[in-house]
C-alpha cells in the first residue's frame, strides 16, 4: 500500500518563542535549528527577519540545514504593493528557502484588528504570495484565526484560503489561534475546506488551550491535510502548540498512521526523541515535564507492585509502545508499594548483579521499607538507591569520613549600617589518615556547607573537582518547622553525567548533607577512587554517618 | 431541549495515587475529598480499602461528603466466592456509597497474568458484582484494558461488559488502560459497545499517553458513555489520567457540549477550579503547571505586543473562552489598568478599604511587581498580602524589633559516642524600651529559630502563646544551593483561625525568618494588640526588617 507524505513544519523558533519565560538567543536557536533537522523534520521556521535584530542576524548566513528553513511575517500592508512594503521587503531579502505569510481570515478580526475592507485583506494575500513566489521562494500562508473565521463566515475564510492557493501558495495552513476548536469541529470544517482546496496543499496549525493540541491536529490529517506545523515539547503561548514530541511517536509507531502516512522521521531517528527533548529543556533551564507523553521520565513508570510483576512477564501488558522506540526507558518504581520484582528489574538497569533468591535482597527489601517509611523516596534518587543496595551488597568503601561539622547563620548590622546574613559552615574530614578542616562562607546554610565539604578531600579532590550542583529540591512532611524534611539534589559531573541523592531528617542541614555525602560518594564509586577500607555492611556505615 | 446528565468520577485518590512522586496521606486525603465534593464531582474514589492501612482508616469514618464515596478493589479470586474473599469482604465492610471492582477483560491478560480461564474471570466479575449490589452498594465495574481487549477479541472484552451490567452494575467502565488508544478507535469502539450495553450505563477512564485522554474522554461522550472518570490537574500513573481541570471548563463552556450535557458542576463552581487546581498542587507541593489549559498562570497570558493590543479592544480576539469563567486571569505584560481592577478585588476580599484613585495603590502595584520578580508569590500567602498592602497604607505598627539573630547546627559526636545533630538559635527583640534575648534548641535551625522567636515577646506574649506552626513549604527555584528560596508558612491560633506567610531569600533561614515575623505581625494586627508607634510607611520598614 503506498503511503501518503505527510509534512511536519516545526515553529519551535517562532511561536514557541511567544512561551512565558522562554527567550532564545541566536546561539539557542542555531542549536535547535540543528537538533530538529538532524531529526527530520521538514520546515523550520526560524523566526520573523525584520522583526528583530536577532532574527534578522540568523536569517543572514547559511545555516546548512537539510530542512526547508522558513521565514515568517506579515502580508502586505494595504494601499501599497508588495514591492514597495518595508516588511515583505525584509522577508523576501531574508536567506530562507520558504516564506510563511500570516493573514487574518476572520471577518471581525480583518474590520476590528486591521480596519481595512475585507477585500483589501484578500488582496494582500494574493500580492503577497505571488510576489514570494516570483523570488523563487516556496510560499505557505497561514490563515490566522481560521476555525472561528469559518464557524462566522465561512465564504470569507475559504476566499483567504482560496486567494492564497490560487497566487501560488504551496501550503495554505489552517491555524486554530485561540486553541479553542474542538476535534469533531477541526474534522468538519477540514472535510469542507477539502473540497476546495487538494489536501496535499493544507496544513493544520493547533493551539493546545483544550488540550486538544494534538487530537486537532490528527484530526485534521483524518480529514485530509498533508502538513501538521507544531512544536518540541509542545512550547507555545499560553498553553503551547500541538506537541510534535507527542505527535510524531504516534504517527511513526501507531499502525493507523503508520500504515497511512510517510514522515520525514525515520524509526531510527526516533531512538534519539527523548534525548532531544531533553536537550531543548537543557538549552532553556526548564525542568523537564517528568509526565510527558513517550518521552517523560515517568512515562514508562510503573509504581503498583501488581502491575509491576505484569510488567517483567510482559512489557506490552502496561506499555502502548516499547520505551526504547523513543529513546525512553521502563521504569518500576521502587516505592512502599513495590516489590521484589520492581527491585530485581531496578538493580539490574543500574548494572548491581544479584541473584534472585540471595538472602541479601531480603535485607534490602527491609532497609527500604524502614527507609521510606522514615519519608526516603528513591525513584527520584536513583544514585542513593544504588548506594543502598551496594552497601547492603557490602561493596561501599569508605572513601572519607566526616568527624564534624558545624553551621552558622547571623543576621545582623553590618558596618554601614545594612541589615545582612551571614552563612558559614566547618567540616571536619578523615581521609584515610589524614585529617582536613575547612571553612566556607556561602549564600545559605547549604550553600556553604556544600562548598565548604568539597573544598578539601584530600587524594579525592580531583574527583570532585568538576562537579556541579544543578539542583536541590526541598519537601517537608507532616507540617510544621519540626516536620521530616526530605532533600533531593542532583549534581552534575563534566562528562555531562547527571545523578540525584536524598536525605531526610527531621533538621534540613542534615538532610542536604546525607544528600551531599551520598552524591560524592556516588561519584568516587563510579570513578573508580581508590579507597582505604571497605566496610563489611549497611550497619556500621549507618552507625558512622 | 432536555440535557442528558453526564456523571463525573474523580479517581485523584485512588489513580492519582500512582503518580511518580505523589505521597497522600490521610489529611491531605481528606482535604483533597473536600476539594472535589465542593466542586461538585459525583463520584469521588477514596482508595483501596483492606489494600493499606491509610485506605482502610479512610474509609472507616463517616467523611461527610455529598458525592458517592467510592472504594476500588479487585474482584474475588477465582476458586472461592465473592462471600469467602477477604478483598471483596474488606471492600463489603468499607463505609462507601458505592464499589467499584477492577477485572481484566482482555483475553491475553487473563490467561497470563491471572492465569485463569476465561470463564473463571466472568464468573468473579458476575459474583463480586452481586455481592456488592446484594449489601445494597452502587457497582462499577472497570474493564481493564478494555480498548487493548476488543481489538484482539472483541466478543470477550464485551462479555466481561455484560457480565458486569446483567449482574447489577450501575456502570461499566471502558478503560484504555495503557493509554495508547487513538481518539477515532474509541470512538467505533464506543459505538459498538453501546449498541450492547446501554450508554447511560458506560463509562470512559483514559490515560494521556498519546497525550489525548481529553480528546478520548470526549470521543467516548459524543460515542455513548454517560460517566467520564478523570483526576485533578490530570494526575495519575505514567502521563496521568483524563484531566477534569481540563474536560469540566470543556464541557461547561463549549456549546457543543452545553448544550447537550449537564453535569454537577455548575458554572458558579467552575468560577473556583483555578483556585482548586492549585491548592491541589499546594497540598502535594507541587510547582503549578503555568501552561495548563484553563487554570494555568500563562493559560490566558499574551506576550506579543501586537496580540496584547488586540485584546484590550476585545478579549474575544485572543481568548477562547473568558478568564474569569474559570476563576483565572487575563495576563497581559502588566497593564497599569489590569493590575490595578485585579488588586482592587483582592484588597476588598481582604477587607482593605482603598479608593481607586487613591496614588498609594500604584505604590502598591509597583511594590507587588518588585516583589514578585524577586519570587514572592502572594496567591498562597494571603497574609504576606494583607501586610504588604496595609505597609504601604501607613498602617502597620510595628510592634518588635529584631535586633538580631544567629542560628547553628553542628553534628558531632556525643558523650554515648553517637553522631547527633544539635540545633540552636539566639534572637534579641526590641519591645518597646525593653531588650529581649532568648535561646532555644529545636530539630532543625528554623524549627528551633521559631522557638527562640516566640519565646518572650515581652507584653506581646499573652497574644501568641496559642499560636501553632502547621505547615512549612520550601521551593526552590534556578536550581543548585545558592537558588532562590520561597518559604511558605502556616500558622493556626487556638480559635483555629489559619493564615499564610511568605519569604524569599537566597538563605532559607533568612527566607524562614521573613514568614515568621510577618505571621505574628500579622497575628497581632488581627489581635488589635496595642503597639507603640505606627510606621510612616514602607521605606522606614524595609529599612529595618
Amino acid at each position: 500500500m503506498t503511503r501518503s507524505r505527510l509534512y511536519l513544519f516545526d515553529t519551535t523558533l517562532r511561536d514557541g518563542a511567544q512561551t512565558t519565560g522562554v527567550d532564545f538567543s541566536l546561539p539557542d536557536k542555531r542549536a535547535i535549528a540543528h537538533l530538529l533537522d538532524d531529526l527530520g523534520i521538514d520546515y523550520i521556521e526560524g523566526g520573523y527577519p525584520g522583526a528583530n535584530p536577532l532574527d534578522t542576524e540568523f536569517f543572514s548566513a547559511d545555516n546548512g540545514l537539510r530542512a526547508r528553513f522558513t521565514a515568517f511575517g506579515m502580508t502586505k500592508r494595504a494601499g501599497r504593493s508588495a514591492a514597495n512594503d518595508p516588511g515583505v521587503a525584509g522577508l523576501l531579502d531574508a536567506r530562507a528557502d520558504a516564506v510563511c505569510f500570516v493573514a487574518k481570515s476572520w471577518d471581525h478580526q480583518v474590520r476590528l484588528a486591521l480596519g481595512i475592507g475585507l477585500d483589501d485583506n484578500l488582496e494582500s494575500i494574493r500580492d503577497s504570495v505571488a510576489a514570494a513566489a516570483a523570488r523563487g521562494r516556496e510560499v505557505l500562508l497561514d490563515c490566522e484565526h481560521f476555525f472561528d473565521g469559518y464557524k462566522a463566515n465561512p465564504a470569507y475564510a475559504l476566499a483567504c484560503a482560496r486567494a492564497a492557493f490560487e497566487a501560488g501558495a504551496r501550503w495554505v495552513v489552517l491555524c486554530d489561534t485561540n486553541g479553542g476548536t474542538l476535534p469533531h469541529e477541526v474534522e468538519r470544517i477540514v472535510g469542507e475546506v477539502a473540497q476546495a482546496i487538494p489536501g496535499d496543499n493544507l496544513g493544520i496549525h493547533a493551539h493546545n488551550d483544550t488540550e486538544q493540541a494534538v487530537a486537532n491536529s490528527l484530526a485534521a490529517l483524518r480529514a485530509g491535510v498533508r502538513q501538521i506545523q507544531g512544536t518540541l515539547n509542545g512550547l507555545g503561548e499560553r498553553c503551547g502548540n500541538a506537541n510534535l514530541t507527542s505527535l510524531i511517536p504516534t504517527l511513526l509507531l501507531k499502525p493507523a498512521y503508520a500504515d497511512r502516512f510517510e514522515i520525514g522521521v525515520t524509526t531510527e531517528k526516533l531512538q534519539t526523541l527523548t534525548r532531544v527533548s531533553r536537550q531543548l529543556d537543557e538549552l532553556l533551564n526548564r525542568t523537564p515535564d517528568h509526565h510527558a507523553p513517550y518521552v517523560g521520565s515517568s512515562a514508562f513508570a510503573t509504581k503498583a507492585g501488581i502491575h509491576a510483576s505484569a510488567v517483567v512477564k510482559d512489557p506490552a501488558t502496561y506499555e502502548h509502545v516499547p520505551p526504547e522506540s523513543v529513546g525512553n526507558r521502563r521504569k518500576l518504581l521502587v516505592s512502599d508499594q513495590a516489590g521484589r520484582s520492581n527491585i530485581l528489574a531496578e538493580l539490574e538497569r543500574l548494572g548491581v548483579g544479584v541473584d534472585r533468591d540471595d538472602p541479601r535482597l531480603g535485607r534490602l527489601l527491609g532497609a527500604l521499607k524502614d527507609k521510606e517509611a522514615q519519608g526516603y523516596a528513591y525513584e527520584g534518587a536513583d544514585a542513593s538507591f544504588f548506594l543502598l543496595a551496594k552497601r547492603i551488597l557490602g561493596t561501599v568503601p569508605e572513601f572519607f569520613f566526616v568527624e564534624r561539622f558545624s553551621v552558622n547563620v547571623e543576621r545582623r548590622w553590618n558596618a554601614r549600617g545594612e541589615l545582612a546574613s551571614y552563612s558559614e559552615a566547618i567540616v571536619k574530614v578523615k581521609v584515610g589518615e589524614e585529617d582536613l578542616i575547612s571553612a566556607a562562607e556561602g549564600n545559605g546554610p547549604v550553600n556553604a556547607l556544600d562548598t565548604a565539604l568539597r573544598k578539601d578531600l584530600g587524594k579525592y579532590q580531583s574527583y570532585i573537582e568538576d562537579l556541579k550542583l544543578v539542583d536541590y529540591k526541598v519537601r517537608i512532611f507532616q507540617g510544621g518547622t519540626d516536620a521530616v524534611t526530605r532533600v533531593l539534589i542532583e549534581f552534575q559531573d563534566a562528562a555531562g553525567e547527571r545523578w540525584t541523592t536524598v536525605g531526610v531528617s527531621a533538621n534540613i542541614i542534615d538532610a542536604s548533607f546525607q544528600a551531599l555525602t551520598d552524591s560524592i560518594t556516588y561519584k568516587l564509586l563510579k570513578a573508580g577512587a581508590d579507597s582505604m577500607s571497605v566496610l563489611p555492611g549497611p550497619t556500621a556505615r549507618s552507625a558512622r554517618l
